[in-house]
């Protein structure tokens, strides 16, 4: 099986390279170090430094025998994305140059993934949706061209659907009304912009869907946390990029490294903004499992990806338990909210799709968080706390 | 009163600045001339030649003595959308070029407005995309950062509803759920990648009036038709722009001018496809009455901007019955669909929100019909029968 990843030099995608490539997937992998050149420009931080794609690859190559090709390129470009079909690609970093032939599955995760980055000012914005949307526009008109069967997995986001106080299904709604019914994707509403494109990425893939009928799995993730899965930890040259900064850190993941450097658990407002979460060991399931039962001609199928949720301040609890256990003094500070979200809210998603197509759930134990811990100490002296919080508002 | 109309050289836009500067408001016009160079471009014809911008604002002053400032600028840059609230804009011409001041009200209509333009191929896909998404994103931030009262007339489209199996109501409806309420964007999903960028464009929108409290009308507009205002009556150089082409001409415009030459009128497959019309004079006071009952603070409020309700079926039995009466014989040619749409659906859209507001309505009526026979006579040998019909397929 030939597998295509957008986005492989990413939080999950070059995870998600490691983890085809060692079942015995032929992977591609294709980035253009848009996450990377943006932490540059904003100056904030990674947990540690990353070996460039090509030499993660190579690395790959001399543990496990195994061929993970590079592409270097930008995908917002039609013809870069193109050429991955067409087969006038050319490797970055191959074993065997000659194109490996259309995937039998995209998985597309090649966007700017950051709220805050999205929001900065004007300028971050219009990146924001010119890159997301060009780049799932472009697979779709390459799809429409070249190879209507691939079967696409998308990351979306829960953030799409918002707080809404009406329970949320997986996608989609039948809406009654004088008599007669019809289903519908569940109407959306996100809280920032690069959630908004992610909307826009719904709008255009439901597009595609109709009029070409091809096949795409929408998995609608939570944000993710972790740093090790069991395909990095032959090596830690092999870990994926990790950021603990406001920008491209994710919650946990920012909470922990914060506990580590006596820098207080930036809660946002009254902390009772709920989401759902999820280990990155569950999103490289997810990816499998969707991967292994793909969606039907005509389908655009869609998942919630999250395992549990919680609230800030139950998450900023247990980093602090956690913590404490292990002999950090965790504070807690409630700042100012630098966004415009309900800090109270119903919420009551469904995630039950992905459970039953195989997915076997990890929680966030105090075990994981106690890994976690230990990781980030290890990198302890790499940690800038002047870039932990910008304070980007809207 | 101050109004800035963005796209003020297209088919509406023109009309639109020449109402209210007769009305007495200060009107400022800004355009990049996209339509007139996609006619170039794409080899299609307009029933006749049309005055530069700056040329009919002139023509506009003679015979009025009134000033329309007319800016040539590209509105997906975001600088130039910038200048015009932050009053570093450079006219094009004015008489006076002093800086007007921020508008209270935009009228927004700067977009690619035609379906087969966006799915002519993945190129004209992506320059749909980018200008719609980026004018009307730059004007959302815009308004963030300079102007947060400024209340904006966005033209979106029927088109974003679709032909769902329910009644369409204007713009939002409650949802029930598990005993639980809540009130969304009636959702969408729309038949052309042109169509979805309006969709997408409610996403911006719904956005931007949720997070910076800006006010903002939504026009759902279906497809106009006319070619005479009583301002252009004036003088026939104030016409404004016509397509009778597959691209940029709407049905009823094109089947008039089809009628004319002799060119069967193209019913798309069976025929049955209902949409909502209106008269462009009925868009003229539609853009009024919005302005002057603005959206609150924090509002997007939608109205649905269609008169009456027509198969193609029967807007051709109407242009055959007028046409014959005329001394045209008129032919009707059912002809392959290009599109992938419903032939026959379920169709009951309310509007009544701008009936509410004041708007009189006008109605496709034999006169009507008569009345730009008419006009498209006196340019008959300008019709160029090879380019009515291109068979954009998708």
């Amino acid at each position: 099986m030939n597998i295509l990843i957008l986005g492989g030099d990413g939080y999950l995608g070059w995870p998600t390279a490691m983890y085809f490539s060692n079942r015995g997937y032929d992977v591609t992998v294709v980035d253009n170090y848009f996450r990377r050149n943006a932490c540059t420009e904003l100056d904030v931080g990674m947990l540690y430094p990353v070996p460039t794609l090509v030499e993660r690859a190579k690395i790959w190559h001399e543990l496990t025998g195994k061929e993970i090709k590079v592409v270097i390129g930008d995908l917002s470009d039609p013809e870069v994305m193109r050429s991955l079909f067409s087969g006038t690609v050319e490797y970055s970093w191959a074993l065997d140059r000659k194109f490996l032939g259309i995937p039998e599955t995209v998985i597309h995760y090649a966007e700017q993934p950051s709220a805050p980055y999205s929001l900065i000012n004007y300028k971050y914005a219009n990146i924001t949706l010119t890159n997301n949307l060009l780049v799932t526009n472009n697979l779709m008109f390459a799809l429409r061209d070249f190879s209507r069967d691939t079967h696409v997995i998308h990351i979306g986001t829960m953030g799409e659907y918002g707080t809404p106080n009406i329970d949320i299904p997986e996608g989609w709604i039948q809406i009654q009304r004088n008599g007669r019914k019809d289903t519908f994707l569940f109407p959306r509403q996100a809280g920032s912009l690069y959630h908004t494109t992610k909307i826009m990425d719904t709008d255009l893939m439901w597009f595609a869907v109709r009029m070409w009928d091809l096949r795409i799995t929408d998995l609608m993730q939570g944000p993710v946390y972790g740093m090790e899965t069991k395909d990095s930890m032959i090596d830690d040259r092999l870990r994926t990029i990790f950021n603990y900064d406001e920008v491209f850190g994710t919650i946990i993941n920012r909470f922990t490294v914060q506990a580590i450097v006596d820098y207080p658990l930036t809660v946002y407002g009254k902390g009772g903004q709920t989401r759902g979460y999820l280990n990155l060991n569950d999103t490289l399931q997810c990816a499998h499992m969707a991967e292994k039962t793909p969606a039907q001609k005509g389908e655009l199928r869609i998942f919630n990806q999250i395992m549990e949720t919680f609230s800030a301040n139950q998450l900023a609890e247990k980093v602090q338990r956690v913590g404490k256990a292990q002999g950090y003094d965790v504070k807690i500070d409630h700042i100012e909210n630098p966004r415009k979200e309900a800090e109270e809210h119903y919420y009551n998603p469904t995630y039950q799709g992905l459970i039953d197509i195989g997915v076997e759930p990890h929680y966030l134990t105090d075990e994981v968080l106690a890994g976690m811990f230990q990781v980030a100490e290890t990198y302890k002296s790499n940690i800038r706390k002047d870039v932990i919080f910008k304070g980007i508002t809207w």
